[in-house]
């Protein structure tokens, strides 16, 4: 058989495409099976365009001090906005077909699904490879039973095609962080929004001081929160969208133009799992840490290999490079526990480690230094009155177990940390890290000083 | 004497606080003598109030991509700026007083001057401690004889309390980085911008990748920039002032509204250094890594004991910590190879330990990596068409040497580096911390890749 593969890669996000790369340096001959744009959701309706977004939000009321600083900003039309991301995704994307093409990964435009061991069927041919990754990422979960369909309830791609903002918004949140990012971008381009949560707070998984201050955040920006709340049932009006909720065990009602779901599950229906012994109904692939299935030679990463809380862009590439070497006889694992939570709000979450909970759970000596960020000169100059950095350690060896972070750069400013943890640094040594002034980085040895008991700036 | 004390420090900014508050920690009975207000040039007239009018500035046109995501910025007037930057210094020096107050530091608002060993005389008053710290900063250098005496000739202290904008600028530039963020303040809030250098290109200690980039991006903002140039001579006209310069061995002339200098030099010839046995004639206070001076019991810090090109507050405050434990009999040293190099421009640049012609020269087997900034997705949506992350190692061991940054959170970034050369991490750890995706800083670890001839995302 001519169309035999050291490695097939099924899937072409940024997981898949790390794998593929990876595996071809290595020396392998590699085939990836993508029937969409590459990029996957990420690049091309997740953290690209909605970043993007972002961006442009950061430059407006109530996401900016700007109007603190006389500097009058305004939204002129959203047309520019979707015109150059939509340019900026179009270049990506042949970025990544020449990172495949300078690497000799053979791309496939096609469907694949699994067609026994080592075995991958494309429209009507097989290919077959010593190892098959799965990178087929997650598609939206189907709206729940209690709400109509109705143009009024969309999923975050309405976003990047409309060229309206819908005046009132209800946004259905999840066990995951982008539909907080949403949220913003709409009430900084003038929307009315609410956000609802079936748990009893955002970030449930997140230590007390980080929920709290993101609550606070986008509370003092306007976005009202319902905890403990489910959609009971939706109703066509004139005048909107009726949903009928239950929050926090009390009846209530409100009226929307647009009912927003951002619930993501991976997608493993269709791609033959069952053919190589796999299950095809589980919620996510599980996987050792050299990213190994339970049958011989299949890998999984990303989004497909994780719940949602899990789906970050970079543990799907990390993953990815972890399964090509692998694929290609090393011996490599993911370590987890360096892979940092972070959301792109504004201010933006960044954490990595354990929470405080946890490291006690874990019968650790728990010591936890905390440095508001509404007290660090850039933090002021910035408006961060909600920012902090909050470091869990070791009291006994001085290790450091977490750093979680609540500041406009905390996911630019987590990188401290993870090669904290990741080359077993010290508290000690963290408090004498001279980082530059003036910076929202430096809180980070503020707070392993305030765990030492000796802040320098904290009055 | 009653009033004796562990420590006396001379000069209440950034290297001054840091020493009292440490040495006062330490149990240390601690005075500080500042005639003027808490904070040094640093928040009062330095880093705080740029910083904040650069944050306003990255709103504008040509520091920022808002115009092309059709959102449309506009300066209303200088003073809301200017009155919210002396709010904001007000506080914090309330919070410099409360941390001084809370580490009972005693203050003394007096002008201290050195009276023979372990003795500093204020007005009238002689106190006398088991140690000295000098921590007296710097201040402006008078003008050259060439540039003759004219409202229109001025610091930077200028741009503080006057409400209009100059029409066209020429800016002296110096060793240091101050006045890169001062042209660009200056052209965002409309102003005609040069600048002009003695030297044969911007930063010229660092690596030429560095150099060449910030100066494409400030030359795309339209900022005039005249390299080996002087000022021979200054002309009041009608229309303005013109100066005369040489400029690459040519002489030109250029007529402006305003020339701003931005030279300054430590502030050592008031001070008594002379009764105990130091130069008072030097550039700049020499010390051991210990923050020792060559007088028995005197340390010395931040721009007192530094060169302009280093005068960083960063520096002064870990110097200050340093000087504060060694006083109170710790043993204490400044590593200054992980103090960074940073300006606050737009983009900003951070670079930490060795150029590549540096490690060149200490017999490493140097390896270089790069990973432009432009090919990052973060830094395609902030349009950082210049930015770049250099990684510098050692091939045999993989040690990282050095980190230079262009990139618009490079400060915010450079953490990561520091750490890494603080802990002795390899280049193959650096290639595996798993950054947050999608940021800037993904591209140090991008950079760390391609030094090992595997990057993952550069075509």
């Amino acid at each position: 058989m001519d169309s035999h593969y050291d490695v097939i890669v099924i899937g072409g996000g940024p997981g898949g495409v790390a794998a593929a790369v990876r595996a071809s340096q290595l020396g392998g001959k590699v085939a990836l099976v993508e029937p969409h744009a590459l990029g996957g959701f990420c690049m091309n309706r997740g953290c690209v365009p909605f970043v993007h977004m972002m961006e442009a939000a950061k430059h407006l009321f109530p996401l900016s001090p700007a109007k603190l600083m006389g500097i009058e900003c305004k939204k002129k039309n959203l047309l520019t906005l979707q015109k150059r991301q939509d340019e900026l995704i179009s270049f990506m994307r042949m970025g990544i077909e020449g990172i495949l093409k300078k690497n000799r990964v053979e791309l496939f435009n096609n469907h694949g699904r699994l067609h026994g061991p080592g075995r991958v069927k494309l429209n009507g041919q097989v290919i077959s490879a010593s190892k098959v990754i799965i990178a087929t990422g997650a598609q939206w979960v189907p709206m729940d039973m209690a709400i109509k369909e109705s143009p009024r309830v969309v999923t975050s791609d309405f976003l990047l095609s409309h060229h309206e903002i819908p005046k009132r918004c209800l946004i259905m949140g999840e066990h995951g962080a982008h539909f907080l990012k949403i949220a913003q971008i709409l009430i900084s381009f003038g929307s009315d929004v609410s956000i609802l949560t079936p748990y009893s707070s955002l970030l449930p998984y997140e230590d007390k001081p980080i929920r709290n201050r993101i609550t606070k955040a986008l509370e003092r920006q306007g976005i009202k929160i319902l905890t403990n709340t489910q959609v009971i049932s939706t109703k066509e009006k004139k005048t909107g969208l009726q949903v009928d909720l239950n929050s926090d065990g009390k009846d209530t009602s409100i009226q929307v133009d647009m009912l927003i779901s951002s619930r993501r599950r991976s997608m493993l229906q269709s791609i033959g799992l069952e053919t190589v012994g796999l299950d095809p109904d589980v919620e996510f692939l599980s996987t050792n840490q050299r990213m190994e299935c339970e049958a011989e030679g299949i890998y999984a990463v990303g989004d497909a290999a994780a719940p949602q809380e899990r789906h970050y862009s970079h543990l799907a590439s990390a993953g990815g490079v972890v399964a090509g070497e692998n694929a290609m006889g090393m011996n490599s694992v993911l370590e987890e526990r360096l892979v940092p939570r972070v959301t792109f709000t504004s201010p933006q979450i960044a954490c990595v480690g354990l929470t405080k909970r946890q490291a006690k759970e874990k019968g650790y000596d728990v010591v936890v230094g905390t440095a508001p960020i509404s007290m660090n000169p850039l933090g002021m100059i910035k408006d961060q009155q909600e920012g902090i950095v909050e470091v869990v350690a070791d009291k006994r060896c001085g290790e450091i177990l977490g750093v979680h972070i609540v500041a406009e750069a905390a996911a630019e400013m987590i990188g401290l940390a993870l090669a904290f943890i990741q080359l077993e640094g010290t508290l000690e040594e963290l408090a004498r890290t001279p980082l530059p002034h003036p910076t929202l980085a430096e809180s980070i040895s503020e707070a392993a000083r305030d765990a030492l008991g000796r802040p320098l700036f904290i009055t």
